[in-house]
């Protein structure tokens, strides 16, 4: 990694997978372990304490309660503690539990550590949702292995979680920076550009090309900064910075509304809230930790 | 990227995916133009000339022959030439077309944009062949865009190609690297280790965590080389290096065969082909050239 103390916003999760320990019986063992600790999420949405943080419950209270497919997700061990995470619909819930937020909302009010667990546990039950039945044979599929896979039990198929890897990325351009924005974005605000990478392509020639069809800017000498695990719904958020040479933009208006140079005067005013010249992507998202990391490069 | 003259395997295509080019009317015109070509593959694998290079044909010569779902794969354009791929089954395919070959036996044989061209339209093909079905509803689904995207007229779901990011990394322990062979390898063959990033990990934490569980070893500065593309069947390979203060190695049989540290002098002769203490990655591994790596940086 190319920055040293600081946690990137959705990482530093230090669970054991357990990968194998998880048949029927180890995982109804970790249930039942006193230590054991589940989180709620309602459709992606943590269920949160009155005062910040995450609220925890024991597994085994939920056990009766109605818990959507996949059941109870084994999310791995800290250390001797169990970890899981229960999808559960308010509807019929328990019915104290009220405090149910938007991650993004709420990103501040978690530890990084609970931030890490509640994103890992979205980007899985938000894989579950969308995965109900097997793209194989088209038979409806279930939870296996703590809710880490699903299987058909049709077609025999195995389904593993999808992560979608996607470039994103500063271009540089002297001691200037390319930002864009998105349609319907709230206004004034600019971020990086980013893009999935597709099938035949380096993450280099998936920044480059993405770059060309959103600005029209040829990109040379793309360089990996960091990378952020983004659970909406699950990307590999692949950081770069690149330069170019070229000033003119040729705005895509297909695939954005706007894109412009903010000198690093700019940026650093805006950082350091002496201007609004633009609002800066929040703090829990990578675009927000390169600018960052260009501001220190300079 | 931190190489220079050199193209990845697999990477390197210059084709523009005309993203906004893609309705049906314009993929006819694409498909009837004078300039278009297609080339064939039957399971992934390519039709190929006597001499080596891929076969090329008319695409409007298959019209009419029992062409597989998704029908004609539009790749995009190469300059103003529109290239196809058809995914065709030997048993119904054109009788004088019989050259079809695995493409890890026949990667020397094409060039490396050949080579790039056919493992992108083996990648979309296989994601095809998985995924006939709408994983949202059960509904079968149908090609879309030419072939980039897979819709479903029961829910309405469109589906992207599955891309799964993997690291691959080669861990260095003062002067020697540590290199592992799966179950079932060919006699002496060793390789970098790897293995698929899970939602909820940076690169570098999947990096980490894998090699935990393989060999038992911590890492320290995982440190991202390049990424290929990597059409068995359709992973973004991201290629690492890191250190290690642990010489001990602690293998998880259910994970790999046997883990052993090479030395520097070891690897450079069995590449220099002076020695066969091992079995080498084949060249258009992102293994093979990592290890290249290592060995000119020393
Ligand atoms: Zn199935
Ligand atoms: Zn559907």
């Amino acid at each position: 990694m190319s920055t040293s103390s600081f946690t990137m916003p959705f990482a530093g999760n230090d669970l054991n997978a357990c990968e194998h320990e998880r048949d029927p019986k180890e995982l109804q063992a970790f249930l039942n372990d006193p230590k054991a600790k589940a989180m709620l999420l309602d459709r992606g949405r943590p269920a949160l304490l009155p005062e910040g943080g995450l609220k925890w419950v024991k597994p085994n209270d939920l056990i009766g309660q109605n818990i959507a497919d996949p059941g109870p997700l084994f999310l791995g061990k800290q250390g001797d503690v169990p970890v899981f995470a229960f999808s559960i619909s308010t509807e019929n819930a328990l019915t104290e539990i009220e405090s149910f937020q938007d991650m993004r909302v709420v990103a501040a009010q978690l530890s990084p550590m609970e931030l890490a667990l509640a994103g890992q546990a979205k980007s899985l039950f938000d894989w579950h949702d969308e995965h109900r039945f097997c793209a194989k044979c088209g038979a409806g599929s279930r939870g296996n292995r703590g809710g880490t896979t699903r299987q058909c039990d049709s077609c025999g198929a195995a389904h593993f979680p999808r992560v979608n890897p996607v470039t994103i990325m500063l271009v540089i351009n002297g001691d200037d920076c390319l930002l864009g924005r998105g349609h319907g974005w709230p206004e004034g605000s600019f971020s990086a550009l980013a893009g999935f990478v597709s099938p035949g392509e380096t993450i280099e020639e998936g920044c480059a090309r993405e770059i060309f069809e959103e600005v029209g800017v040829t990109i040379k000498s793309p360089r990996y900064v960091f990378s952020q695990p983004w659970p909406f719904p699950s990307q590999l958020m692949i950081g770069l910075i690149c330069e170019t040479d070229d000033r003119e933009l040729v705005i895509d208006a297909n695939e954005i509304e706007d894109a412009r140079w903010f000198s690093r005067d700019e940026v650093e005013a805006v950082f350091a809230k002496r201007s609004d010249a633009f609002k800066r992507p929040p703090r829990f998202t990578i675009a927000h930790q390169l600018l960052r990391h260009w501001l220190k490069e300079g």
